[in-house]
């Protein structure tokens, strides 16, 4: 019988997100610690036990936490472990499912960030009810979490979904993270639109632009945004650009599984119809005329900081004590 | 309790091929009629009524039908319809599920073509035992099934797995049969080698090729096939550009559904390793990283003639009377 309550710790770049969520998705309590303070990873996970079993003291949970579900970037939802090539000081593979659930004697599953995010948007959000949706998450990356009847496409390996990664620009593409170039990405992501205006600036020096007032290096998505609000053209522009490449890439993933609906989370929505317009343009025109109208473009109903502890949380739910979820 | 036997139909723009089969997947019996000989949907299962009826007493299996499967284009797997858009003489929508299990009082289940073949390929080919797969298949046209965690992907409207329309070039690329331009069926189907063959020959005309023997409007994917056999520079080049551009796509289909491999299927397959060589290093070149010297390219391993009616009647053991498989 499973107790009254989850952890969901989602784990950034930057800041480690906790909290203790209950069956219905209220989060009871939340708290954070700086994800980098610590030198090595066991460090990161006693400071992370310190804080958490403060905040299940502090909110009467001890002894009803059914599981911890943990979000995090190159995450195996297969084999627990943080995998290579992420932007974590320590060394990998983590055996991370394994490393907390020893530390808290609790089941834990993980997976990576927008995966949780997808879980926590089908639990509690914007894509309640739907069984076929894509999660797009624009942040300093582009991430994805795919649900297909119901179910978080998880492939052979557990690394399905990195839509992020699909390449628009065949030719001369810009270099990804990756290591290839013209990664979507490169593109839609915040670094993107920031690349974006910067080239654009580059391309068009006859051209008046507030963001030729600040040096070109330092300009950020949101200083194009704000540009853009201000009337200006140039940074207009540069979201017209991102969101024709990114509806081109939601027609083309449309083929692929067919979704009710494209959910976007994460920072660069919060350019509204800026980028919407058109993103939408972009995707009635690229799709196959049977989507045509069909094919819904919904932004996240959770609040930014909730998305990925709901989503980590919800995971908890199913953790089990092997830390390898059972497959077939 | 289910009857010993299944019926599969393959419905192809030429011929309609069915086959009695098996719990095992042998195929008892089969046999033929032409698609397009009848003026009316009605007179065309009338036809395949009377051929399959004796079929089905020639091979004492009177009554021991548990269903019927049907591979069809464009045939919507929750519908039961082949929907517009669709090589057949006849008026769209047809209600086939409907109007088949009507006919021979028995429960129809249908999907598209390449959705039988996937399934054919998961029952009984080169695909058992494989959870996550996508079925590529390049004949006139290229189409595609895509199976995770063991399961074929509808997608929310059942239209799901048309990856030969993922748009490969973006500019100026070649007109499709769906309205838009550059999809991947447009180059990396028999039409599609053929039309590069038509190119190049267009584009280096001081080069001498055996192609050029031909009227250049008539060249087929045998001759460019045949004339690479025969050593010609400019036939081989032709498989270069076909198999580089299915690997470029092969690589980013990979990042949606990371499956354990992909399956070929169909007509340019025959076309062996002046085809895959080039395909295999293409994948190998823009997968990502992770999936590097990972991602199998299989062959079918089912006879051309069998995969499809194989596949379909895998649906017959699972077809319903109300002709709309229950989703939820």
């Amino acid at each position: 019988m499973s107790k009254p309550y989850v952890v969901g710790i989602d784990i950034g770049g930057t800041n480690t997100v906790f909290g203790i969520v209950d069956a219905r998705g209220a989060v009871l309590a939340s708290s954070s610690i700086k994800t980098r303070k610590q030198p090595t990873v066991e460090a990161y996970i006693d400071e992370l036990y310190t804080e958490l079993t403060k905040l299940i003291e502090v909110n009467d949970a001890v002894g009803k936490i059914n599981g911890i579900g943990i979000g995090a970037p190159n995450a195996n939802y297969y084999t627990g472990t943080i995998e290579q090539g992420v932007n974590l000081p320590w060394p990998t593979p983590i055996p991370l499912a394994q490393m907390v659930s020893e530390k808290f004697n609790l089941p834990v599953a993980v997976t990576n960030d927008a995966n949780a995010a997808a879980i926590g948007e089908m639990t509690y959000g914007a894509a309640r009810g739907l069984r076929d949706f894509i999660m797009i998450t624009l942040g300093t990356g582009v991430g994805s979490g795919i649900v297909i009847n119901g179910q978080l496409v998880y492939g052979h390996d557990g690394f399905a979904g990195e839509l992020g990664h699909v390449t628009v620009k065949r030719n001369n593409g810009r270099l990804c993270g990756c290591g290839r170039r013209g990664c979507l990405e490169t593109y839609c992501s915040a670094t993107g639109v920031a690349q974006t205006a910067r080239e654009f600036l580059e391309a068009r020096p006859g051209e008046p632009s507030i963001l030729r007032e600040m040096p070109i290096d330092e300009i950020t998505s949101k200083d194009v945004y704000d540009a853009a609000v201000a009337g200006d053209k140039l940074a207009h522009d540069v979201f017209e650009f991102t969101g024709k490449i990114l509806g081109e890439a939601l027609a083309d993933f449309t083929v692929f599984s067919a979704p009710e609906a494209f959910i976007l989370f994460g920072g660069l929505t919060k350019s509204g119809e800026l980028i919407m317009r058109p993103l939408r343009d972009s995707l009635e025109k690229n799709l196959m005329p049977l989507w045509r109208g069909k094919v819904k473009v919904l932004l996240s109903e959770l609040k930014e900081a909730d998305a990925a502890v709901l989503g980590a949380s919800a995971l908890g739910w199913e953790a089990k004590f092997n830390n390898l979820p059972q497959r077939y």
